[in-house]
């Protein structure tokens, strides 16, 4: 039973009774009556980030993890709250003064405050971020419409490169390294983009899980799927060097997540005012594909016009 | 270091932009442009519950303490988050069910709704949960006056005992174990008087931690003592036969914690009322105490009108 199947048959039927849920479908709690908007997020030692000898680094990636299902949505994050725990080592004065400033420093960034929390000891490493926000309407998640656009903001898989070089699986010289390594733990996410979205998104996501999991989720309950253009797909200069370089494929470094890049669909009458807006506010946005109809089989052409059938995903090699 | 170092070192120095934070002193967050209030609790096995032998009482247990924080303050919980960590173990389909049937319960009788959450697997179980109500105003902690009353709801100390007897620390008979077993996993929370605390109380908290160190919470900060009435201090009847039968003492019953009853201020002016709104509601409040200036040491009298001054809670004997 995957987390989606638990929360189907355990969770929603206790979630019925407050529309404010969204079904727990939606990443987020949108309570309309009072513009309230909350995301909740647990992240583990060894499961979300590898270890907290970057504890500096660490408590700006998942700041900015939790915030990204906000920003996604088009709701400027406000609040934040932090329950941490873990043992004597890890909240060492040292390592209080790095969380302390990283806190600081992510507070400024993105205009958000520290409001709450917990602090309890345990010899296992985690933390629970919520983030708050206002907003008298969100992008909703599963609101695609067929023939729409499929857009993405800035690039993906430098992140999951970074993950490789941290775990020791490739090497890469010194400049290289430390950029992928930075694209892992501090996403550059698209808060300046976040109030336009509605403007012109039909629906949205933010990338965590990788983009074709995403979009799954993008079009769930929904009878439409999707068809992507490998080729428009943007990576970074440096993540396209890398590729070239050491003989590896684009298609497997696209979609495994922690990109926290703005997955989002719009009509075709939008372009222009999305255009506009990427160039206004300096936001890298790539046109990667359209929605369909579930009569055609959700789809990836490749960068030699072949269409590839998504089964199981197994065409992404594990690396 | 204890939790009020560290928070008031490390993290209120982050919250100063945000007055919503109360400073972080205040176990809520209050959000007066919004009505908002927020509370954020971390639950870890063998820390705030032993074990998960019985998911059913411990999911009511730590949904109670938390909705407690909101309801000590004059406020209705809503909503709540739930972020839970654990194995394949925990998380089987039977203890789903539990988990799923406990909440349904706890939902109906406190009028809430689940509206968000994580899941996330790891070998650590722990839960985080997120209390969100909606209120004008809110019963501040740290507001006593001197001379204020001091009062307390239900009773004290059957929590412990159920706590010992889990640990098997205390035989007793079945009836009583299961009444002070059931006692510790469902604490009888007054939620009845939430919306009447605002019409009397100058100040409030729960007691969580214990009766004396929650009031020296609730003291924090302000020139400030107590003097407490140890006969006063409302128990329960079977607490009463069972430190009669083994020759304990009151004293080392009533500060242990896990109460989760409210611990209240009010003015002499309030007496009335408060004594009004108890038999209407038909919820115990007892006076068990006065606040007084704090060039008078804080105080507790014992049944033989003896008064004991506290020095570092140290008359407490370990059971």
């Amino acid at each position: 039973m995957n987390e989606f199947e638990l929360i189907k048959k355990y969770f929603q039927p206790l979630s019925k009774k407050s529309p404010s849920s969204l079904n727990l479908n939606d990443d987020v709690f949108f309570d309309k009556k009072s513009n309230l908007v909350i995301s909740v997020d647990t992240y583990i030692e060894g499961n979300h980030f590898l270890n907290f000898k970057k504890p500096d680094l660490v408590i700006k990636k998942i700041i900015r993890s939790s915030i990204s299902d906000l920003i996604c949505k088009g709701v400027q994050p406000k609040y934040y709250f932090i329950s941490g725990s873990g043992n004597r080592k890890t909240f060492s004065n040292q390592n209080l003064l790095k969380i302390k400033k990283s806190l600081n420093e992510e507070q400024k960034k993105y205009k958000i405050s520290l409001s709450g929390g917990d602090t309890v000891f345990s010899n296992k490493l985690s933390f629970t971020i919520i983030s708050v926000g206002f907003a008298k309407n969100i992008v909703f998640r599963n609101k695609s419409r067929s023939n729409d656009d499929i857009y993405v903001t800035g690039n993906l898989g430098d992140s999951y490169l970074g993950l490789l070089v941290l775990k020791k699986k490739i090497k890469l010289n010194n400049y290289l390294s430390e950029y992928f390594v930075n694209q892992y733990f501090l996403p550059n996410i698209k808060s300046k983009l976040t109030l336009q979205l509605k403007n012109f998104a039909n629906s949205s996501i933010d990338i965590s899980d990788g983009l074709l999991e995403d979009l799954d989720k993008l079009l769930i309950n929904q009878k439409l799927s999707f068809k992507l253009n490998l080729k428009t797909i943007p990576i970074s200069k440096n993540l396209k060097n890398v590729l070239k370089l050491n003989k590896l494929s684009k298609i497997n470094f696209i979609s495994r997540g922690d990109d926290y890049q703005i997955l989002f669909t719009a009509s075709k009458d939008k372009r222009g005012i999305i255009k506009k807006i990427s160039n206004k506010l300096r936001v890298k946005i790539t046109k990667i594909g359209i929605i369909q109809n579930k009569s055609l089989k959700s789809s990836v052409i490749d960068q030699n016009n072949i269409k590839i059938t998504l089964k199981n995903k197994g065409y992404i090699h594990k690396f």
